[in-house]
C-alpha cells in the first residue's frame, strides 16, 4: 500500500494510517550527522546526489512519504538576498530587507534557472523511489519567508516584520507578493519535476493576531495554495501555534491542514471541517520520552482521529536533534499497528 | 475615579476603560534605565525603597493601576534554587531541578520570613499611593515557575520540563505542588500586605497541549487561584499563546482572564464567557509603531469590548524595551478618551 499517504490526503480509506515526520531526514540520524560532518547544510541542499541520499535515509524506518531534503530559505539567494547558516544552524541574511529600495531590488526568480539543483534533486529522488514511496515537495509560506528577509534571521518577536506590516502596509504587500510569486513558481516547478504532494510551511504565522493575518497575509497564502490546487496534487498547509488562525488558514486553502500539538486532533479537525484532511499532531518532544510513552501518545492521536479517512499522522513540528532513532521507529510501528494492537 | 480598575475587575460600570501595562515599569523608561545603570535587577527588587521608586515611575502616564516592581523568580532563592540574571537579563538557575532529590530539597518557604522585602515594598507602595491608585501584586504560575527551575533558565521548547512531566508525572506533580504552595502563600501575603489585586503570570503554559495542561497543571493553578479568590481581591489569570487553553484556564480560575493579542478581544471574551472580566489585548509591538497607529489599535480593542463592563485594557504581553514612552502615553490617552473621541 504505497499510496496510503496520497489516499489519506484525498480522504480515501487506507489500510492503516500513513505516517511521515517533518524533519525526518535530519540530525537525529547518525548517517545524517556523518554526512553533515563532511558537508555544509547548503552544500547538501545544492548537490542533488547528496540531497537524494539524505532524503532516502529515513525511509528504512517505514515512513509512508519521503520529504525532499532542502531548506525553505533556498529561494532567498536567487531573489538577491544571500544568507548563510551560523554555527548553531541559525540562518543569517547578510543584508536584511528594510525599505522600499530593498523590496524593489528583490528578484522574482525563475526556479528552473535559479533553483535547478532542487528540481534536479526532485527528479533524482522520484527516479530512485520508483513509485514505491510518494515524494513531498515544500516551500516556506509568504509570511514566514518574508519574516526571515526582514528580520535577517530567526526572531521570537517578529518586531521588524510587524513594524513594516503596520507602518508600510503597501510595501509589506509588495514584499509578500514577490515572495509569494516565487513560492508559487517554485512549488509548481517541484510538482512539474515530480513532487506528488507539496507542503507550505507557514511556520511563524502564529505570531500574528487573526485580524493581521486576514488583513495582510491570507490573500498571499491563498494565491499560492489555490494555484497549486490546480495541479491536482495534495497541498498541505502547515503552521505552528495557529490555534487562533485555523479557520483563516482554511480560507487561505490547502487540501490538508497541518496542525501543531496544542489542540487535540479531534477538536482541530472539527474546526477545520471534516471536508478536509488533517495532518498531525504528536508533540515532537514526546519522541524524546521512552518509546512506549511515545507510542501511547501516537495511539492517543489515532483515537482522536477516530478512524475517519483523511488523517496523515505527523508531529506537530519537526523532529528535534536529540530524538533517538529507535523511538521514531517505535512510533512508525505504533501508527501502522493502529488501535487494535495489544 | 481611582477605583475604575477594581470596578472593571468586578464587571461594574466605569467612567472610562481602565488601563495599565504589563512591564509598565521597565527599560523603556529613561528613569528606569538610569536606576538600572546604578543597581542590578535583583538589587532593585530587594530594596523596598527602590522597588517603590520604580513602581511609581509610570504613574505619571496616567495608568489606572500600579504593578508591584518585582520578578516572578524571586521565590526561587528561598526555595533553595538561587539564580542570577545574565548580561542580557536572562535568568540562570545555578543548579536546575533534575531529579527526585532536587525536588525533595526544595523548601516550601514562608513569604513573611523569606520574601519580606517584597512585602515591605507592597506596604511602602500602598502607603505612598494613599488610596489614589490601586496596587497589583503578582507571582508566576506553578507551571511557568517550575519550568525555570527545571530548564535552568529560559527555554523555547521546554524539553526538560515536558520530559519530567511525561516520564515522572508523580515527581512533576510534587514539584508543581511545592511551587504552587509557595505561590499561594506569597500571593496571600501580598494581599495581606496591601495588594488590592493579584495577577498570576502563567506565561509559558501555552507550550502545552490542552490534554497535558488539564492532566498535569490545571489542578495546581486552580489551588492557587481558588484560594486567592477567598481573599476577595480580584485575581487576574494570564497566559501567552493560550488560544487553545482558554476554557481550561477559566476552569482553573480567575476573576479576570488576561489574554494575549492573538484572538480578537470579542472572540476571546465569548469563549471565556461574559460572566468573567477580561484583560488585554493590544500587540505590545504596536507600541513601537507611530503613536497614531498604536492609538488606533487601542480603539480597535475598545470596539471589540463593545462597552461591556468588565474590560481592563492592557497589552497582550509586556512592554518591550524599545517602546517610546510617548507612545505609551498616547495609548493611555486613547483608552481614556474612548470611542467617542475625534
Amino acid at each position: 500500500m504505497h499510496d496510503r499517504f496520497l489516499r489519506a490526503c484525498r480522504r480515501e480509506p487506507t489500510d492503516v494510517t500513513p505516517v511521515w515526520f517533518m524533519r525526518q531526514a535530519g540530525r537525529y540520524m547518525r548517517e545524517y550527522r556523518e554526512l553533515r560532518a563532511r558537508y555544509g547544510m547548503l552544500e547538501l541542499c545544492r548537490t542533488p546526489e547528496l540531497a537524494l541520499e539524505v532524503t532516502l535515509q529515513p525511509l528504512r524506518l517505514g515512513v509512508d512519504a519521503a520529504i525532499l531534503f532542502a531548506d525553505i530559505l533556498l529561494p532567498l539567494e536567487p531573489m538577491g538576498a544571500p544568507f548563510a547558516f551560523s554555527a548553531d544552524d541559525g540562518p543569517v541574511v547578510h543584508r536584511p530587507v528594510q525599505g522600499p529600495a530593498d523590496v524593489e531590488r528583490l528578484r522574482v526568480c525563475e526556479p528552473e534557472e535559479d533553483l535547478g539543483y532542487v528540481l534536479e534533486a526532485v527528479r533524482l529522488i522520484r527516479r530512485e523511489l520508483g513509485g514505491k514511496t510518494p515524494l513531498v515537495g515544500f516551500a516556506g509560506g509568504p509570511f514566514t519567508l518574508a519574516s526571515y528577509l526582514v528580520e535577517g534571521g530567526r526572531s521570537s518577536s517578529f518586531a521588524r516584520t510587524k513594524a513594516m506590516m503596520w507602518q508600510e502596509p503597501e510595501l509589506f504587500d509588495l514584499l509578500l507578493g514577490k515572495v509569494g510569486e516565487v513560492v508559487r513558481r517554485f512549488l509548481r516547478a517541484q510538482v512539474a519535476a515530480g513532487a506528488q504532494a507539496v507542503q507550505l510551511f507557514d511556520s511563524w504565522v502564529g505570531a500574528l493576531c487573526t485580524t493581521d493575518y486576514r488583513r495582510h497575509v491570507l490573500a498571499h497564502s491563498r494565491a499560492v495554495l489555490h494555484d497549486l490546487a490546480q495541479t491536482g496534487v495534495p497541498v498541505i498547509h502547515f503552521g505552528v501555534g495557529t490555534s487562533h488562525l485555523l479557520e483563516a488558514q482554511c480560507e487561505a486553502g490547502g487540501t490538508v491542514i497541518g496542525v501543531d500539538w496544542r489542540l487535540p486532533l479531534d477538536v482541530a479537525w472539527q474546526r477545520i471541517g471534516h471536508n478536509r484532511a488533517i495532518q498531525g499532531n504528536l508533540d515532537p518532544l514526546l519522541l524524546c520520552a521512552p518509546p512506549e510513552l511515545a507510542a501511547e501518545g501516537a495511539r492517543e492521536v489515532l483515537r482522536r482521529a477516530a478512524g475517519r479517512p483523511g488523517h496523515v499522522f505527523n508531529l506537530g513540528h519537526g523532529i528535534v536533534p536529540e530524538t533517538p532513532e529507535s523511538t521514531v521507529q517505535a512510533v512508525v510501528d505504533a501508527v501502522h499497528a493502529g488501535l487494535t494492537a495489544p
